[in-house]
């Protein structure tokens, strides 16, 4: 067994918080076996931004369709003193068979539109909560990222560098994927390159270059080795480094391919102007110069704003833990129960109740103009409906996984669709979403059936 | 196989940077096979940081020893065609045959001590960097932010409620590990639970209560089948859902056993002082009351300061994401090679070189007073040496494995050491922490060997 998609592993399915556990066993005990539909939607968006860009849905939906315990993992609950014999016997024989309505991966998103509807026996909709969040939260977060980066580098290569600082080992792979659905061209994780397909990039380190006597000799190996390789040039003096990449150049003749530089410290945007005379002079135009080191969407505008002359960016961990923006608000709330719309009331924490649908229109020319979330039952609105089923009776639709390279063409066709004032790095004017009148109603009448007298 | 330790998964060693396959296959072709020191450090802690504790050490052990990479990681390597047939036979019988020197988990360190040592054959050093800063740099970063959060808690209880936001499955288990060393009690996640044994606990979710007709139905229900839980009391008006707690041991007399309530939403203090003042009036002093919703050190802090009667706390999303400090500065440099102190020179980053040892003193009243980084080769200074061997020939000394008990322990009892200003939260003067004359003298002699002519 492997490491990759940690979601169909043997006791993922303890992976859930204890309370989801307890209540299911009320709810089995209770016999609250009916229907229950949970929205999974983020409550608003964090100021640093505009839109957020779905991901996650291939690894919730491979999650739900493996969701079983193991002996293991029913002896460790027996061993809790908490479970009934029945109820374990119960979870040894679970299995999740309901149905997911979801918002394609790569697609933009605002608050409190649901990206996934869960909708199965309460006890199986309510175990989900902790993985489904988890998961889609995470990958959402970090795709959400990545747009900016993408978007600033305007074209420019993007790869991710951030595994050695995000937040554990499946969150390099799921950020990873998650950057590459965004707009990140490659990532140097090989693990991610394995699992998913995504081209996989790298250069060198410090260490290389220290453990050689002198720093032209270590170039020298790696681009004997390497023909098209990158060098870091700033492990001693970064100018005299990129000196040292023309004295190879100089000295190879035609032999020489080295395709890069890559500056990661000190002044970068002086110093790539340095490097780039530099090269120029000694006729290497064709060398292109990479920056990476503390990069991230505002550092990057910054750096081509003052006319930088970088070719690509290594970016690692202010992208890989969302450094402006670590979390988002997100919710797993039950809406429906027993074909009954639910919510909670709890001051600013308001949900919308029942299944919904969410329909996105365009202008004229073809940009996205508004949403309207409405109830699933209504009669259809005017524009594009963004929820579809993407799984019934605990099996995934095949429509439901379009492959990777789709959903990165959908992401990019997407965002291109977005009002030009969402893909700024400052906040904007929040895109319209407007509630139906038909969902608006529900709302209010449930509001006044469950207040308090 | 279980989704437990990631460590020993069978392609847990694809989780590197291609560069360390890139530079392994180079050092390989050189002929570069003698030893390295590789230091993993934390070049200056965050402002909001006054010490971090050390953890992950345990996997960082576990990966070495189980670093191999079996035929399909092999295969999917060749197709990159990047590496050659013979490199790809050294990958095949690859073992990791090093010496790891390491700081024991739960020991508070300060900026460029080495919390680890890696000393082996360079191609197997270099090949370890990106899952060792993986693993050590996150599961630091969590220690250092649960510490503070136990510190403001002052002997509450405090549960991790963090698993629906942190980054990724791997995170939610190496957290809960971590906050557990730091002095949290328990963790809400359920595989953390089987997997090292920290106990777990939890309450019930606003779902549960929407699934009922009536809040003191779902009362009455989950009560009912646990005698002591934690009712949430918030879903519909908080006070009212106190005064319903009331109603319900009323009714139940010496049957009521409820040992507490959570509030998750709204003005935590006020709607703690004003359930406290329902329940005494009820009789009921021994219940206790629960906080949770975006929990972190400074809230708790002035929830406690305002005089807010909580017992205990959830602690979410704030601590399991580090919001206030989302990365360290970690690095692991190059020291030595080939028994040559090593360094890079590059702006603001000089590495301290050789191998090392730190020496901590404590004043008369026991507190540590300063540290000394010292080359390892000198005479012994003053004070406890910090750095001890846990791994030689790639196997783990039994010493290295002291269990989670006894690492929680020492962590709390370092704590208890350290002097008073640290374990505020504001930031304190730094502790003072010195380079041995030895060392820097060969600091210098390196500097100016190095230096561009």
């Amino acid at each position: 067994m492997t490491a990759t998609d940690w979601a169909t592993l043997d006791n993922a399915g303890l992976l859930t918080d204890l309370y989801e556990l307890t209540m299911m066993q009320a709810y089995y005990q209770e016999g609250l076996f009916e229907p229950a539909v949970f929205d999974l939607f983020f409550r608003k968006l964090p100021e640093e931004r505009n839109y957020l860009l779905a991901a996650g849905l291939d690894t919730a939906l491979a999650y739900l369709e493996n969701l079983h315990f193991p002996p293991e993992a029913i002896d460790y609950l027996d061993s809790l003193g908490t479970f009934s014999r029945d109820f374990l016997d119960y979870l040894a024989a679970f299995r999740f068979t309901g149905e997911v309505r979801a918002v394609p991966e790569g697609t933009p998103i605002f608050a409190n539109e649901p990206i996934i509807e869960v909708k199965a026996p309460l006890p199986q909709a309510q175990l989900a909560e902790t993985f489904l969040l988890n998961q889609l939260h995470f990958q959402t977060l970090m795709a959400s990222k990545a747009a900016r980066v993408a978007d600033v580098a305007g074209g420019r290569s993007v790869v991710d560098f951030g595994a050695r600082r995000m937040h554990g080992a499946d969150a390099t792979l799921k950020a990873a994927r998650a950057f590459y659905i965004a707009g990140a061209d490659a990532t140097s994780n090989v693990l991610a390159g394995q699992a998913y397909g995504i081209p996989v990039s790298g250069t060198m380190a410090h260490s290389y270059i220290e453990a050689h006597d002198s720093e032209l000799d270590a170039f020298a190996a790696f681009a004997g080795l390497y023909p098209e390789t990158v060098l870091l040039v700033d492990t001693y003096d970064t100018l005299e480094g990129v000196r040292k990449v023309t004295e190879l150049a100089e000295r190879w003749g035609d032999r020489f391919r080295v395709s890069g530089i890559r500056l990661d410290s000190g002044d970068l945007g002086e110093l790539a102007k340095g490097s780039r005379r530099i090269l120029d002079e000694a006729g290497l135009q064709d060398v292109s110069i990479l920056a990476s080191g503390s990069l991230d969407e505002y550092a990057i505008r910054d750096l081509l704003a003052d006319g930088a002359p970088f070719d690509g960016f290594g970016v690692g961990t202010h992208m890989g833990v969302s450094e402006d923006a670590p979390f988002l608000d997100s919710a797993y709330k039950l809406v429906a129960y027993a074909n009954q719309p639910r919510m909670k009331l709890a001051t600013h924490k308001v949900t919308l109740p029942g299944e919904k649908q969410v329909y996105r229109v365009r202008d004229e020319s073809g940009t996205y103009a508004r949403d309207t979330i409405a109830t699933a039952e209504e009669p259809p609105l005017n524009g594009t409906p963004l929820l579809a089923t993407v799984m019934r009776d605990g099996k995934r639709l095949s429509e439901a996984s379009p492959g990777l390279a789709a959903i990165r063409e959908r992401a990019c066709a997407e965002r291109n669709r977005l009002p030009q004032a969402l893909l700024e790095l400052e906040p904007a004017e929040p895109y319209p979403v407007a509630v139906s009148d038909h969902l608006q109603e529900r709302t209010r009448e449930l509001r006044q059936r469950l207040s308090p007298k």
